[in-house]
């Protein structure tokens, strides 16, 4: 799933995320797109702030590839530049990535860590920044590489549905043989506490 | 903030659990116990399921240290034992963390990864697996140094209010003198989309 | 490039090893197997001792999934069975993976972290615990899957032999336009000190 | 410790730099600089090849602080800049760190992550970029900031002696009783392959 959204974050029900997020968990991968970073899926599945500085001056950026061997980068040059975007500028409140792809250079003096890898539950989750609605980002060359990369490495045909379940495990079918000892909490078969 | 917590999850009001969010972004250290893995404030953390397989049968656990130059690890054995403990297997579907500490063999069969460090904003986040109420955990010797380590970790006496925050770095204030180019979406001096 | 050695590693010539090296930093998937963890190759790689506890006792190991969701996980159980192993156990003094796939469960009382994923330079870097010479190990159908999931997620059909140069960038070619200012250590085209 | 070279990288003998990784395992903090990205030691560390683009121009380099929260960050601003330094560029061909602390900015058009954090067996590195010898970057007062920063943090009054080995548990010291079954390939009491 590609998601990108600006004036209209607080539109999307409470009910609409919460069963995104349970479908990203259970194994789909999502694409978050520039403004979207304030979109109350990100911030739900970040558990953080998500904030940054920004500034809308259609400065150029570059962005420099640091990780040349991510299926991400894939047939992508060493560095590419948007003539016209808006700034986005660090610090980016989001949780330490598992790899850091791209790191965006901005004309006006700041830089920023635009492309993040991140798996919550079973799904995959990468932030990609550019795509300001005003400037014609989305028609880029690279642009298009970077989004059909991303949406072939966050893909994945599995469904685990069990990864929001927390079962009981009855002590007569533990995998080695033991006895209950001591007192207990719940009694046999019943349900823990969400 | 030390949080245990277990039949009561439900009852926390949700404006105490983005109250606390808010305080662990701006650099409050948080340590999450035992069954305080389905805590609210965990799972709006983490933003992933942490789920998990569970038995209550009393069991031998027995906790390795598998990254013994961390701070939370300072002057304990390779190993201990708590002779009595509920058991929680894997998988735990929380976010890979910045560092695994421990890692938990069970008498029945199955592991756990016992002891995960997390950054969430400026505050640093630890989980610690063990903790069941109706055993005397808490009054061992090797749980009292982790959670005295835990604790020294994760204090930080600085505040960092601005974690939140989104500003616009007006164009006339950027750091390299540019020039507005393009079409802008925002006028100047307004306030971004949340 | 799959690698599997024991009695050996000492008789492998340094310069095969720094020939691998650079290959993986080139983008060659590798997968490190069992007593490979002593391998000049994997301690190479990995910068730190690669050490661990070890014990020849045909024991029962079972390895659970903590990480469902990942590529070398795909078609696995939640949980399968050794029923005789060698027995390795932590602390494995190996640099903080990029994720946990396996954790495995050992009758003696040990756990260990079997399946840790890695990259270095452009290189996809798997290393897995499991493959006792004296036990019919990769003769296991969950074995033979983690194995070929491990080549797939490892492979990388392009190669990136950039990645060990360090260029210089005459001022005169600099993406954006600057003059030299100061005093230099190097004279104009002048190769870096190694 | 703390870690500057250029010109004499190369005449470091090997044998020195196997003690200094020895005692970085064994719990020795360790600070690089600058150009020792091309050091001995650091190489033999990270098992990557450390590579990076470079410039001598005497550009403006601004490091954005982009983890507000870590040690290594305290007391510092959201930016600061140094009016005259070498241009290192990306990719720089290092591990995924645990935590990224500084990004920086180049007058030219490049980017670098100037400030980044690695564990190597019980040893915390740091890697800083600033600190070209014709520039007075280290009389800068963030600079100086950093680098005390940078040592409390790496800093470990234990030592781990038993880092490095790998010792065999005799199945009659196992944690749990178990027997020994099956064919062995090492006799009681022998040592393993290294």
């Amino acid at each position: 799933m590609v998601w990108w959204g600006h004036r209209a974050h607080g539109d999307v029900a409470d009910e609409v995320v919460e069963r995104v997020a349970k479908r990203v968990w259970e194994g789909m991968g999502l694409i978050v797109l520039h403004s979207a970073h304030f979109s109350k899926i990100f911030k739900r599945l970040m558990g953080s702030p998500c904030a940054l500085n920004w500034r809308e001056a259609g400065e150029r950026e570059r962005l420099w590839v640091v990780n040349p061997g991510h299926p991400i980068a894939k047939g992508l040059p060493a560095h590419f530049e948007l003539e016209n975007e808006e700034m986005y500028g660090e610090p980016f409140s989001v949780p330490e990535p598992l790899e850091t792809v791209f790191v965006s250079w901005f004309q006006g003096g700041e830089i920023f860590r635009s492309g993040l890898t991140y798996r919550r539950g079973a799904g995959n989750v990468f932030y990609f920044r550019p795509g300001h609605e005003t400037y014609p980002t989305y028609y880029d060359e690279m642009i298009g590489k970077v989004l059909r990369n991303a949406v072939n490495w966050a893909y994945n045909p599995n469904r685990y549905p069990n990864i929001t379940e927390a079962p009981n495990v009855p002590v007569d079918k533990a995998l080695e043989p033991i006895v209950a000892r001591g007192e207990g909490l719940h009694s046999a078969g019943e349900e823990g506490f969400k």
